[in-house]
């Protein structure tokens, strides 16, 4: 018992917040020692979260009450654009690991072109990790905050990332098609999210300039040094959760389905996380894990290479990633707390 | 009333039999005569279909007990494989429009490559046309045999046409992402449709392989006489019905928003149940209509086109296209009995 | 076309207002003449609801701007406590249809105790009609206000009124288990209607207090002039429409499932919305008509009564039933526009 | 390890099957050693069911090829009239949990007329236990077969046994009216279980005769010793998993709502998986767990009890029960491998 280290999250009323408490409930290595939520302080945990009802009824205190002597990590479960507040006030005191988009890209200037707004907190982005651990690990164990990734860039990079470092194809030619689940607009009540709007319904947004495009082409470009350059669209499905991402791309030379196999195979050799798939996974059999499945073929009648993967985006693509991270950070097993089975159906 | 011409309808244990039998009900100028069906002779319309019931209760017959005398137009609400035996039987005797994928192709050799069996009746194949109005309506009145066009072909090729006739954009890199309900599987209860293994749920599915793949290819090459590479991938969605294509196309030259918006106008000017948006379509809106809502816009930062369109499959992909076209055999408005509201919500 | 009657519809935001205009559409002696809204006036009726786009693009006018000369008849799209304020602005210029709840009860005190609000324009209560045709249609053509029923209540009263008003079952002791669709908490995006909240999710509301109850209460005194106790329970399913309603009676004396069977023949002969079922309905089959589905029997071994009905919510529990009563007011036949086939799937 | 106890899995193509190898996944204090199917034996586990890739690879083996030998126990995740061959085969070699109807009820002869067929081995209904813990814990550590309760049974038993066996109801007018999800209907494809025939649907089925009814009655009885009749309706929900059932009872005598709420508060004082909600529980917050959720009111205007339960009918009504049963036989604490956090959203 004594060993568990201590983890304090910062912002807890929405989804990714709820699921990091599922996540941390069960992990063997860490306990949760405060809850802080400025709007919903003094309430339990479990008054936000119905579900959680004898499960965890931890008091929400307002963040200025939080005593980070007796934490280990903080996760900062919050939008973009409040975390670097939040950063600005714990930067420095403990290992941040952090959920929103706000040190995820390469600067500031990158950020406003994308996100629209100043960033008023710059300091991190020098020491940042961005903590998709399949792809970029070696800087986790020692940075001071944890960019954690978006949940389309976690499912996109990992379909895209063996052939584009291996350069076997065009890294300026990326097609991403992507389906998620409503969770991905957060926990506020608006027409994007109402039932009726969603139910039996089916649509793109954020057509041409979704904000994950950016995050997606820089992943890329960190694995080769070269400019990408990806065409995004999300789609709302009539989910929960999960992502399906369905990618498109052209071979720089001759490839064969064998190889296209055999790349994936070495890639991700060893990776807990990684299922590599004899054909197109489904959403529905990675729920509530931190599970990413791939299936990546080549078709000789048009010479394009498709590859699809599917991912919980509230595990993999939020607070699972979080969790995985914390583990690499803290030196437990990667896999500590995140064995879980799929709940299908 | 006595104005009304004669309907049969062969086959209408399915989706698309039902869905038929609900647009010709409130059809001003025709009706519905006879429906046959091998499997549930003796039985009402309305025991099948139980929606039906004090509506539709019509006796099913068999199609040997049909008198065709009487009859001005047989539908074939019937699958590929089964629609080319009563073509055998009824074929010359009254016009016919069939559901099916049996006289879709340009001949009984491409049939056969996709669809993987032999072509017992290929006699229609010379005088049969292809049922897109929109697109292919000169053939429609004489033809004694329309090929009612299949789901994804309609949604694809509509959203395709314009750019491709005109040569916008390069033919042999097309790329077609579609997501469809679940009513595209047919009303045969399978694993495939069992709803615990839909919903909540999201795959791609006949990566490589769709027989709608060479369905489109042939559309676009109908209206450039030029070679057509469509990579065609379809998703099942958990919903009953709805098509949403998302395209992603290459311009051979440089094209403005403007100019990709202005050329759909033009392409689809007059055409009723064409619904060019102003932003990206939802399956939802076109629900139990003949509507094909359509979006085309240009990226300037990656040059591509991306073409999204909303169809129902069971309407415009299916009955309601297939009463379009009687419409225009028999002279009729275009829009009688298709004038539809979405059912929304 | 000179012979259709004009409508105004007062409040066309929601899902009802919508609904009407879907059915108005279709209606062969009436048209829309003027759609109102306080908040949206200035945008066109395709802009709030976007699936009516090139179908009802009639521009939104604020009730002050209303010429109610060129009007036949008003419907009042309206939730409770807002109707009021119009009647007082309307009431006596025009025959009004209203949605609301503030006119279906005995009194604006029996208001007051189950709505928790005063009633500000108690003058309609006099002569105010009750819109459930079925029931109580004699005085729906000379009324100068027809207060359309509630959607539960609509479908528990059509359900109870056979075995009520032959006294055949103990009216205090009723109990009514509904099932609603999510549409019934109206277009506001809430955290009661969310899609995460909704979907896979089942759950009673408003135990022991839920307004329709009174209502309930009050159509079986009407039928039999004694006092009725119901106990009301209703559930939010994740579907967009449809009410579904189990209702337990207890025999006053020996019955038979025939007598039972007969009796519902009886009542219902000629009634063209009401379809007696010979096995348990479905909600699916009645989707966007006015039919309510009825199927009652009695169980031997325990003694009870159980029937069961199926409506839409927004159709026989809102603007269909209202359309219903226009047609009845206005000598139309009764089916006139309400000719509808279920969309199902 | 070596402390870990050896399960057989007789029967695992179902859902009850993979939800019991999912829970058992996690048990620290056991393991699966074996599963059996005969129509898929000589594939992997995660062949039948595809979400368990790399988790659960176990091969499926003939049950003629079972040794039992190095079994401690085996569950028979089998419909009725399968287990009783099994139980013949298997029966006081090793504890059997058996998942089926088969050893429920009181008597062949009672199983015979609710279930329709003869029983063909009976012998062990003489010490079979009924292993509903919360209700009947006594027997479970001796007995050689312990018959998990059906799911309807569950829930409607852990809401009415506090008022029963305190006869403050009348055990003989019980109103149970239950909702349940479509894995309750088994994994073979059926009109009943597709996708488009639940979709946006509700129904009630099985009125008046479905086998759960003397389940419960069986199960009232035996808390009073006195006969208890239950007016049963099972209705089908568009959700995978849960069942909400809302219970309808008559005093008594007089009682106050505050009562109500303490006697079930000392009723199940202590009980791990009893959750005592203060608003109507929702079915979607036991998701994947073993608890069940009751809220019970007491209505002052009508007299009538209601209670409200909501369970996950693969996890307590099934599978978590049944490990819930192991746990107890074998001394471990209860909720060994059942701390589960519901999947919500």
């Amino acid at each position: 018992m004594s060993a568990k280290i201590n983890v304090g999250v910062i912002g807890a009323t929405g989804y990714t917040g709820s699921e990091l408490v599922r996540l941390l409930h069960h992990h063997p290595l860490a306990q949760i020692t405060a809850i802080t939520s400025e709007s919903r302080a003094g309430e339990k945990f479990s008054q936000v979260h119905s579900a959680f009802e004898g499960i965890c009824d931890l008091p929400l205190i307002k963040s200025d009450d939080l005593n980070t002597n007796n934490i280990d990590v903080l996760f900062f479960a919050l939008p973009h654009g409040v975390s670097m507040k939040f950063a600005e006030k714990f930067y420095g005191t403990k290992p941040i690991i952090d959920f929103s988009g706000d040190y995820r890209l390469d600067s500031s200037k990158t950020y406003t072109d994308w996100y629209g707004k100043e960033h008023t907190f710059t300091t991190p982005f020098k020491d940042a990790a961005y903590g998709l651990p399949e792809l970029f690990a070696s800087k986790l164990k020692d940075s001071p905050l944890i960019a954690n990734p978006g949940c389309f860039p976690t499912g996109a990079s990992l379909a895209l990332a063996p052939l584009i470092q291996h350069n076997k194809v065009d890294a300026q030619n990326i097609i991403v098609d992507a389906k998620t689940g409503v969770t991905g607009a957060g926990i506020k009540a608006s027409a994007v999210n109402m039932f009726s709007n969603v139910n039996d319904n089916f649509k793109a947004y954020g057509i041409k300039k979704h904000r994950h495009t950016v995050e997606m082409e820089l992943n890329m470009e960190r694995l080769t040094g070269q400019k990408a350059i990806v065409q995004f669209t999300p789609h709302l499905l009539p989910v929960d959760r999960g992502i399906l991402t369905t990618a498109y791309l052209k071979p720089t030379g001759s490839i064969t389905e064998k190889e296209v196999i055999e790349l994936y195979r070495e890639f991700y050799n060893n990776q807990p996380f990684v299922r590599l798939r004899n054909s197109a996974p489904e959403i529905k059999q990675v729920r509530g894990t931190n599970y990413v499945d791939i299936y990546a073929t080549h078709d000789v009648r048009t010479g394009n290479i498709i590859v699809v993967s599917a991912i919980d985006n509230l595990v993999k693509g939020a607070a699972g990633q979080a969790v995985h991270n914390m583990n690499i950070k803290f030196d437990f097993k990667e896999t500590k707390g995140l064995n879980i089975v799929p709940l299908q159906p």
